[in-house]
């Protein structure tokens, strides 16, 4: 009965587990901030070693941009291939201000550790290596051959897993993925996801004047380039949240019935969600609820302004320049490069004279649906039944992990996306937490999904 | 014959006005930066003891903030009373990098003096100093009565020189008021100002959630603040540059015929105006010229924008919270506080849903205008062509001198708004001028003004 050493195993280490983690989470490891790529190649060293600690022949590969840790434990002739993918990178911490403890120090309150990566993804994907531990400090071997692609790009959506992954189909070979980067429904309500939207993400650049200029002076006769570019955001929404770019909606799939009737009967809380966020109310696209509006319909939100005097008191200054960043994020079957096209054509169309713009194309990535009913979309849920008490829901989630769509068109296989997480988590924003108790779950129901996987 | 002595003092003394302005614009006056609290005063002295030396009793009047300079001369019984302001403070002179010398080292490069405070306002004030001297050193006595009224706050907008001038009202009586703190027309081409444009001045604030949330997981379910910030800058102008806040234009004085015919012969060239700018295009309410959009047209400008991730790379968040700074230049009749009533109730009305805003007034002052056919007018004007050799243009400036109310409300006169700088003089930027023969000139039509006034 080698699960129940391995559960007894995970009971045993779950503080051990709990250091490595906060060690990992340490080293800052922003990928988007070149000051930061030692610390990125430290996290990828951390992950080599831990694999190799725990019994798993690991490597680096070099990229032109971070590396890639990858490594194979193939003990399991005639047993299915599980390609286990995650990332060591994280996003940028600021703004600082808002942390309650420093993003790179974790730090446990009222059971959650807090910490930059604590859940996206350093917590998620280190519950993998602690099952595949759990198994060979115990079993010795793993009922499935298991390989790890840990990347250290995801937050900055490089090309360089794309090439590895395209050049190196034999040696990925699997019959499943599994991505632990989603969350859970709720607490206690463990989920399996079966759709990812997808991105497409732009930086605007808007300019006028070869000088700021003195709007004494100059105002009303030149362009303003902060004026245009609110001007041209705006036209890219009407006032009920519906995108204005023609076309945009061409591709877009519909939601099938029984996705709408499931959806419509999870025990989702609209007033308590709303409270949770501290909004006076809730705002999208007319006639879809928040589920269908956060899962499965395209959005155009803006990420950051700047440009002119925001310091104190009244400057009255014409900048020369002013920018923004900008996403969509995509439902099947929009194809990230033809919204792009779209969107240099509606752009185009309504620049104010006076001006000129630059469009630079940041990240791209298809949105992503698997299969529900599946053997593997079978043993993931006994699996997890097993780990949180509880069998979990079949959801959609409004964020991107563009490898999912990588590995399958390039390995032929669909993806398990198995999130320990919960959706206030604030990935990507200050005090993001990673609950400790979801974490021991997830190591558990991974432990359990390599011997259904098995079966 | 007292004004060909005046003149051969003029001639005579050139180098010295010279070095006397440069020894003025070496004490770095920034009266907005603390720091220079000292040296503000210092500037107040130097400027008292001047006019002391050419024969002005004059002293420094405490205020709360820096001091205000004040120096009279009544010893033309039956003659008018003229009212002489400027300001002695400067702006900050940062961004100091684009500085080809220090800013508080006075440098001549062709004819040009580059310092803070070249022409805003020590260079122009100065003129009427020297003015005086010559009269008092070669005469021994002005033909009217002469007031120096010189503050320390004008470039931070402080509540001082109005309370010392509604206190003040029989000290400061005067028949009309001069300043020098505007432009010519071009090189060449000496100007009465007779209109300057007002200023209502705001802090815009949007705020969504209570964090940032990413925007997979929340966005088109939550209103993004900066897409909602974006939309109300935008919704205060339509296509042609017309401001859609209702009842905007209802004050808004319409130009007199003979003005739109005046401005129309000026010797603007559009084509060099824009080449300067680098502008590929100007652009603005359409019906209106150039001159007509910034001399007598209210405007709508942004002059910051801030909020989320401008960081390199793309980053998917949905901040809190967004904010913007932005202006309208007002024209006569326009009142600020009424446009701001205006505005309030326009942001009210195009508020998207799900987010909450905060409107923070910051500054405002109504335009000025005053009439261009009194004999103070005429007197200026023959004065100018005695200096210039051609008589000056009427025209309007753009910015704003809020004292020019002031006057007019508190003492009940008209200014003569005569300016000896240039348009592209960079007052508030780096790199700020002073032609050194606009200065002369203006010494020489500033003594020549006091002789056709006495008429």
């Amino acid at each position: 009965m080698g699960i129940d050493q391995v559960d007894n195993y995970l009971d045993a280490h779950r503080a051990q587990f709990e250091e490595e983690l906060k060690a990992l989470i340490r080293i800052p490891s922003v990928s988007a901030q070149p000051t930061h790529s030692d610390d990125v190649r430290k996290a990828a060293e951390f992950v080599r070693d831990n694999l190799r600690s725990i019994g798993v022949p690991a490597d680096l590969i070099e990229t032109p941009g971070h590396p890639i840790v990858y490594g194979e434990r193939l003990d399991a002739p005639g047993k299915p291939t599980v390609l286990i993918y995650g990332h060591y990178d994280v996003q940028p911490p600021e703004p600082l201000e808002p942390w309650l403890s420093p993003p790179f120090e974790p730090t446990i309150r009222e059971g959650n550790l807090f910490a930059r990566g604590a859940t996206d993804d350093k917590g998620q994907m280190f519950t993998h290596l602690k099952a595949v531990e759990a198994w060979l400090k115990t079993v010795g071997q793993l009922p499935v051959n298991v390989k790890f692609l840990i990347e250290g790009e995801e937050e900055v959506g490089g090309a360089n897993l794309e090439n590895y992954v395209s050049l190196n189909k034999a040696k990925l070979a699997c019959d499943v993925a599994v991505i632990s980067d989603t969350s859970q429904f709720a607490p206690g309500i463990p989920a399996i996801t079966y759709g990812l939207r997808g991105l497409a993400y732009f930086e605007l650049l808007v300019e006028g004047a070869n000088i700021d200029l003195h709007s004494g002076t100059y105002g009303g006769a030149v362009a303003n380039p902060l004026n245009a570019l609110c001007q041209m955001i705006a036209s890219l929404k009407d006032g009920d949240g519906r995108i204005q770019i023609a076309g945009f909606y061409d591709d877009v799939r519909p939601l099938e019935d029984w996705e709408r009737q499931a959806w419509a009967k999870l025990p989702f809380d609209e007033a308590m969600y709303q409270k949770g966020l501290g909004v006076i109310g809730l705002f999208g696209e007319k006639g879809f609820s928040t589920l269908e509006r956060s899962w499965a319909r395209p959005t155009c939100d803006v990420h950051g302004l700047w440009g002119g005097y925001s310091g104190p008191g009244p400057k009255t200054v014409l900048p020369r320049k002013a920018g923004a960043k900008l996403s969509f994020r995509l439902v099947p079957n929009q194809d990230p490069k033809r919204v792009a096209e779209l969107l240099k054509a509606h752009l185009k169309a309504v620049c104010p004279p006076g001006v000129t713009y630059e469009l630079i194309e940041q990240h791209g990535a298809p949105a992503a649906l698997v299969e529900v009913d599946t053997p593997a979309a079978r043993a993931a849920s006994k699996a997890i039944e097993a780990s949180f008490g509880t069998p979990p829901v079949f959801m959609r989630g409004g964020g991107s992990i563009p490898v999912v769509g990588l590995i399958k068109t390039q390995l032929g296989v669909d993806t398990l996306l198995l999130g320990w997480g919960q959706e206030d988590d604030n990935l990507h924003g200050p005090n993001e937490k990673f609950c400790l108790a979801d974490f021991h779950l997830g190591i558990k129901a991974s432990a359990h999904l390599l011997a259904e996987l098995a079966r």
